[in-house]
């Protein structure tokens, strides 16, 4: 009965993440660089949190737009560490995980024939959605620019029917932020169009040198933004799955429905793991940035050491260098790499045409593992450009 | 910018239930028979695996369908208690509760024009993720016939646009099952058409008389089922949020990619806390049908004491009891019961219009309060005759 399915479907593809993160696994002595996961545990107090909303029953269905007393964590945790406001009670949705976030706002806002302005290199999670919403993806190249869209860039993009832009920044898949002045002058093109703004900022904890800058931040974006967060990666909390998003009252009145008969409410567990990381645990991903930043100059010296050319990454957790000199595609340079040496990392053309000639290199991994997947690497371009 | 939303969105109702809910919650000696899950606490030895899971850090993604352990009991689960087999590879996926999975098999079937036909009065969680896909509900009218649907009455209304039937037997809101006969002709009706069954069997644990009939068992229906299931109700896990989708390889892969953009895995506390329940725990269940039955037996006499007419129910925590005689809408009789005696009952009209002169009440809670309850509601309908 396949032929009966919604079309949309039969044509989505399965990440190639995905593809490359299942073969390493089946090398004994597999190096997985793909990972989109901190290598550290949930805090121990965390974790407590989650065992006694179990033990204590607390395991019903909360209200659908998650507990209150999360809600007002997540709103407390912006105002004090960003100083922008959002009210628990009308203006915060918890969901499961900030992926039930891009969708359900995703679905509120996009029709069919609507265009989405999208910065790439991007994570491969918005293009499928978009697509199955009707709509269009309209990708701003950012190659030349550092990986970071100009506020020339996007105008340019802009039409008639653009719905919406997605920022993501911390970037995932090229580690860049964007710069106070460059925002500054994205925010000012975003407030003068009738656009809105999803920013999917869930790497903004592991932000390296300055504190981050938050679309939140904007007041000429409170009407249009739609600020999509989490604990996953702030606190190790990956498979717990909770998200949230913050937006004006009368854009997240709708986003609730979209959740609500989606998912009703995320599991409870997990939201009272969640109000104890916001609440008590906010030097956990300044602990974990510390093992990031050490790892991340390792692995960028020793990139360098092998030819290739890259930024420095300024947050999230991977590096993207450029693999044009191998003259390989960076499908078959990944492949490559993984049959000859049993290193797994994703290839550029993953996130987006405009990654085609990068690959990703996550190193959410341990320092032995990294340095043994690196001399990999060398061994395996040693014998490339010979 | 609320003009620029989808406009699919700002026409979707919420649901009248949350509305009584929410009320009802705001007096101190309120008692609340809208409640949609078990009374009982989650067994301790399901709690302990998800607490389990905690301490032990496996809480980082699984696999997209789910952990292959949980997968493996699902199937262990339907094989040994129904007969009936589906492959833990490439047949099941684990979701953020069954809603997640009614989201998920009707994005990947359905598109614009499509016409979905459902046996009514009706849970009110399959419309609006319906109208959202841009299709058509198609209500078939179970009213008179003892809320089962009949082979005929699905076949009259079968057309080239019906893409798919929806069955929720035990029925929410009337908790009727589907007799054998009955079944069996359905089920030949529908193996006759090319059109996909969803049967969503959330309650098939709750059925008080026999063993539950689950369409899964028809192999004339193999190629076009969709069963959905879950831990929910069946171990009052309700807030764990962990629902399953059983189908045909290969319509399954299409629902996975819908699973897997919309919210990447389960959570896994839970996911563990349910191979514990499927594993462990079959007399959970068995041991919960004792107490729902003795309540349901004391409600059916009660009401039908006061004068209501009603079918007993069968199956599920729901009784349904015609308020006809009252000559109230069900909505005026709710909002009044609840404003007079404290008492939330859910208005059938929450269930589509075929459900407009009956009230829906949960028996899924204790014995002293459904005494309560009952004796307010007999003073109101005293006073309503006097």
């Amino acid at each position: 009965m396949i032929h009966l399915i919604n079309p949309k479907f039969t044509k989505l593809q399965v990440p190639g993440i995905r593809i490359f993160a299942n073969e390493v696994a089946k090398y004994s002595d597999g190096i997985n660089f793909t990972i989109g996961e901190p290598d550290f545990s949930t805090p121990e107090q965390v974790q407590n949190a989650g065992v006694r909303a179990i033990k204590e029953n607390l395991t019903g269905y909360s209200h659908n737009a998650g507990l209150y007393e999360l809600r007002q964590e997540v709103s407390n945790f912006f105002h004090e560490e960003y100083g922008f406001y959002y009210d628990p009670d009308t203006e915060i949705v918890i969901t499961a995980g900030a992926s039930e976030a891009i969708d359900a706002v995703l679905r509120t806002i996009l029709s069919t024939g609507d265009e989405v302005i999208v910065p790439a290199p991007i994570y491969s999670g918005y293009e499928p959605l978009i697509q199955l919403a009707g709509a269009k993806i309209v990708y701003l190249d950012t190659t030349n620019t550092k990986f970071v869209p100009t506020a020339e860039g996007i105008e340019a993009l802009i039409t008639d029917k653009t719905k919406a832009i997605i920022l993501n920044f911390p970037s995932n898949p090229t580690g860049m932020t964007i710069p106070k002045k460059e925002m500054d002058q994205i925010v000012e093109v975003l407030a003068k169009h009738e656009i809105f703004v999803i920013s999917d900022e869930i790497y903004s904890e592991n932000t390296f040198h300055a504190k981050h800058l938050s679309f939140g931040a904007y007041p000429s974006l409170r009407d249009r933004l739609f600020l999509l967060h989490g604990v996953s990666k702030s606190h190790a909390m990956t498979g717990w799955r909770i998200g949230y998003v913050l937006s004006d009252a009368p854009l997240m009145k709708q986003v609730l429905k979209a959740h609500l008969f989606n998912s009703i409410c995320a599991a409870l567990p997990s939201q009272y793991a969640a109000i104890e990381a916001l609440r008590n645990c906010r030097h956990t991903p300044v602990e974990m940035n510390r093992a990031y930043i050490e790892r991340r100059d390792y692995v960028y010296k020793r990139l360098q050491k092998m030819g290739f050319e890259m930024d420095l990454p300024t947050g999230a957790f991977y590096i993207f260098p450029s693999i044009a000199h191998t003259g390989l595609t960076s499908w078959d340079f990944a492949t490559r790499l993984l049959a000859e040496e049993h290193v797994a990392v994703v290839p550029g053309s993953s996130f987006s045409i405009y990654g085609e000639r990068y690959i990703r290199i996550s190193y959410a991994n341990s320092m032995v593992n990294i340095q043994e997947g690196l001399d990999r690497m060398e061994r395996f371009l040693q014998r490339l450009t010979k």
